[in-house]
């Protein structure tokens, strides 16, 4: 395998914290296999989360009513894109494989790695009408959450209180990065660091480093193609397709497509 | 009815936007109402997004190894949070309805709007492990979003290529306002505006205005209340109310309980 590039986005305020040691361990294993690795240490950088005019360098083009997706669109293209997100774009250019490391923060990535996404993945660039989904613009490049949560298991069960944790991840994983055409690989969970004792931490961490050895080889989850959706009638599946989805060749629990049908917890167990 | 406060917790960066609009309208019909309105304008009060050691006056209790949850609940209790914060916190507490306004980003909320949630919703203040879900700390308030999407309501139907707008909201819905106990009323969903001609918009406007008239009377969306799962077993759905579940009393599409059980257009089309 030729020598693959991967950026990890990290999003945690401490060195010393549970995500920290995740990252680090990716950093570690993967450059052991060859790869070159860069970190964008979000909090360390003090990366700017919010979407605003600032991030065009020079005039926008309507001032009078600004609007985010327009006017990033036209900065990419003429080049006036503002340095972070335009350095970032590079990183994300470059790389093969991205790990976004995060503690769950209300069911989703803290705010700080949400304006990471909504600032670096601009239209154009990220996304346009016509490359989204499985036609994405990023289709050759895969991705991953992996993040710690205070919650047990169980409560993010179909059954738990919380609901089921693919349910939970639709928006990040569907909306965004399947969206953007990545490879979505099975999400690296680790549940409730916190509530563990110390070996048992070490345990989870190994589990991780074996599942590096071999991530760049992993087949991604599965999302219904794009083709199946009928582009002339408001993208809703084609009756075609209606009773695989329903045998959940695509489909989960849902009747929509939540990536490959299997347990999260045999994906995870797997290490697949 | 006594007079009510409303928060509408607002994230746009212009006010010829549509979001400006609604947002307007809503501070314009419910103080005709008698309501007192507060608006925290997020892009314009330069909201910082990021959860950081900043957010806590003096010294933080273990600098070595920051954790935001357990930094912040103990400055909530001795008074140490920072200004906005507290001033946010003020502002909520106050409140009995509050308004979240937004463009969707993402499958969600704006960074900066994210960053609220994650800042203002501190542990101790808005949630405990003892008191959240139906018996949550702010469970006398009622929470909404009201947004705007870029796509058709079709793409976010069950069978579209977004999948259901039930799955997409309920991170939002359940696991940020039903954690913290809020009766969460049906979301206000402005689909494409930017696609519609003028006077259709006009018309969804207008819409808008009819359903703020009743809308501190509004029946709250149900999920399935905490005391149906088990504490002592991971939170899990006590079986006696499996049944209960399937049929739909609580769930909708899914296995687990997405709010109440009606197809989201009619909810919307009626205007509760
Ligand atoms: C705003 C906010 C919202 C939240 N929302 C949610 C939510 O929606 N759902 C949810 O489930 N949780 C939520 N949480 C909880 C949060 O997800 C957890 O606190 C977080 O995931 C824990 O990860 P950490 O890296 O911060 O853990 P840490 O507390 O840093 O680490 C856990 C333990 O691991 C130890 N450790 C560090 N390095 C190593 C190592 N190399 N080997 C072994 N042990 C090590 C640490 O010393 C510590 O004892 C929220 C928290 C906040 C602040
Ligand atoms: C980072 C990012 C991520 C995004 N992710 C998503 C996503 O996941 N899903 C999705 O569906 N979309 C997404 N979008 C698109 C976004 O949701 C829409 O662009 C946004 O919701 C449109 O709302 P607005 O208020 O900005 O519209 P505007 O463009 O401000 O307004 C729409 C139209 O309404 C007009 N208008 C203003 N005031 C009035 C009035 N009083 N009466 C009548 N007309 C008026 C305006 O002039 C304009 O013509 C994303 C955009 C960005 C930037």
């Amino acid at each position: 395998m030729a020598a693959k590039k991967v950026l990890i986005v990290y999003a945690h305020q401490s060195s010393a914290s549970f995500n920290s040691a995740a990252k680090d361990a990716a950093k570690e294993v993967l450059a052991a296999q060859g790869c070159t690795v860069e970190v964008s240490d979000l909090y360390a950088m003090k990366f700017k989360a919010t979407a605003t005019a600032e991030d065009i360098t020079g005039d926008v083009k309507n001032a009078a009513h600004f609007r985010y997706a327009e006017e990033t669109k036209l900065a990419w293209e003429e080049g006036k894109l503002c340095a972070d997100i335009t350095e970032e774009q590079r990183k994300l250019t470059e790389a093969d494989l991205i790990i976004f490391q995060f503690p769950m923060y209300w069911f989703t990535v803290p705010a700080i790695m949400k304006g990471w996404m909504d600032r670096v993945l601009t239209l154009g660039y990220a996304y346009s009408e016509e490359r989204r989904y499985s036609q994405g613009i990023l289709k050759d490049k895969k991705a991953m959450l992996s993040f710690t949560t205070g919650s047990h298991e169980s409560m993010f069960s179909a059954d738990g209180v919380n609901g089921d944790m693919n349910v939970t991840l639709w928006p990040l994983q569907n909306g965004i990065l399947h969206y953007c055409g990545f490879q979505v690989l099975a999400p690296q969970i680790f549940w409730a660091p916190s509530r563990l004792p110390s070996e048992a931490r070490g345990t989870l961490l190994e589990g991780w480093r074996t599942r590096l050895q071999g991530v760049l080889s992993e087949k991604p989850l599965s999302f219904t193609p794009l083709d199946c959706f009928d582009g002339e009638k408001g993208f809703q599946l084609k009756p075609e397709f209606q009773e695989k989805n329903a045998s959940k060749e695509y489909g989960l629990t849902v009747g929509i497509h939540l990536g490959k049908a299997l347990p999260l917890n045999s994906q995870m167990k797997a290490g697949v």
